[in-house]
């Protein structure tokens, strides 16, 4: 009788597939645009959100610095240009992640940087139309990356904050570049294209990539067909932000490439 | 033990949430600039798409008429006005659907049109970026809908097919208008606003809603703060669709009010 108990939690556990973040989903919290736009409360804690996924990006309450989160551990780094490890119950305003399965591997040469490494996926992944998660681990000649300053109310819009941001400049570094690239029509929602995040392999260092130029490394994709986005429903300031305006040039000041 | 069974059964289904459509969850198959740009060919099964809600719309293989699905039930209004039902095996290239849960009733004024109805939900419903699925049900004084005609490949756009669209003239109808209204990000991946779809009582007549005049009914909304894409991970024309062109003014054609 035991055994049948078990085999039907078990089988009731695969069929539902929902205990487990489901594969091939991007899991994202809230909409760039209003990140943007400067709704810096966060909605979701880090406990919640790790329910959906081991691997993504983001930032915190407050914008109070960029998320990696990488095999399943969270890392923060903050605009003092340290990593610390927040506390599960620190919420976040945005956030993309997904449970990283890598689909394929696509060989890197010494010396690529940003625009090549793009070209390259580009090349592997033509299908435009679908998301994809991008891990790139191995050995950085430079690494540049930027944080943001936690902010205080009322909150200026992010482009304003980005354009007083820290940025770190790294030689010789091992470490693991964590992102996605996102189909054009997300545009308003996410960020179109590539957005990448760095953490150090001695999870020291690491932010928003601006540039690298990478010595050795190695580059999986993990092919994304499922989107699931989760709103604010009860966040006075998400409801009351005019998300109908075009922030395109805001997002492209905000990422500073 | 027996008991002890059931019970562990239970509350895994319990906690799984994802045997049953989850709440306040918009699903959705493909997106509406790729049913523009004419990718018509379906991708998920009625019986698929029916594991994740029980109220929405959308249209079939081939753009082989206009969807409601109410109640559970899914409906066919092919281009001869008729109302079928679809098999379980027929696919769909592009669907919007939810769990219905009413949230809360709106008293309807007799004589309201498509315009004052949009205006009382606004009201009722201030915050624009949620989604909210609409059931209003009564009876019509008037009811213009439209349905479109299953195509041949090659496909040619929406707003061509739509521009020799039938339209149907109903008066004094009882029925059920089925529809969402979107937030305003979502351009190009739906329809941002009202997207109404209509089904008559007698499940004889319906079609895309164009325009409408309430004698008698009650609105009901169901906020939804959820939304969930799944995209044709292997359809190559999704994959070569360019989905970054604006084609806002495609849809105002296509949807013609």
């Amino acid at each position: 009788m035991k055994r049948l108990l078990c085999l039907a939690v078990g089988l009731c556990l695969l069929v539902s597939g929902c205990v487990t973040p489901a594969r091939d989903t991007v899991f994202q919290a809230s909409t760039i645009d209003a990140l943007l736009a400067g709704v810096y409360d966060g909605d979701m804690s880090c406990r919640c959100l790790l329910k959906h996924g081991d691997f993504g990006i983001g930032t915190f309450d407050r914008l109070d610095g960029e998320m990696v989160l990488l095999d399943g551990n969270m890392y923060q780094i903050k605009a003092d240009g340290k990593v610390y490890e927040p506390d599960p119950s620190v919420k976040t305003p945005f956030a993309t992640i997904c449970q990283f399965n890598a689909d394929r591997g696509i060989p890197i040469k010494t010396g690529s940087d940003y625009e090549t490494i793009e070209n390259l996926i580009n090349e592997y992944a033509p299908n435009q139309n679908l998301f994809y998660a991008i891990k790139i681990t191995g050995q950085f000649r430079s690494m540049k990356t930027r944080s943001v300053l936690g902010q205080q109310k009322p909150y200026p819009p992010l482009k304003e904050v980005t354009s007083n941001q820290p940025e770190f400049n790294m030689k010789s570094i091992f470490g693991t570049i964590v992102g996605f690239r996102c189909p054009p029509y997300v545009k308003g929602i996410n960020v179109p294209g590539y957005h990448l995040h760095f953490i150090s392999s001695d999870r020291t260092q690491g932010g928003h990539v601006l540039s690298f130029e990478i010595a050795d490394g190695k580059c999986e994709i993990d092919v994304l067909n499922q989107y699931f986005l989760t709103l604010p429903a009860n966040t006075k300031e998400f409801a009351e932000t005019d998300l109908s305006r075009d922030r395109s040039k805001e997002l492209k000041d905000a990422e500073r490439r």
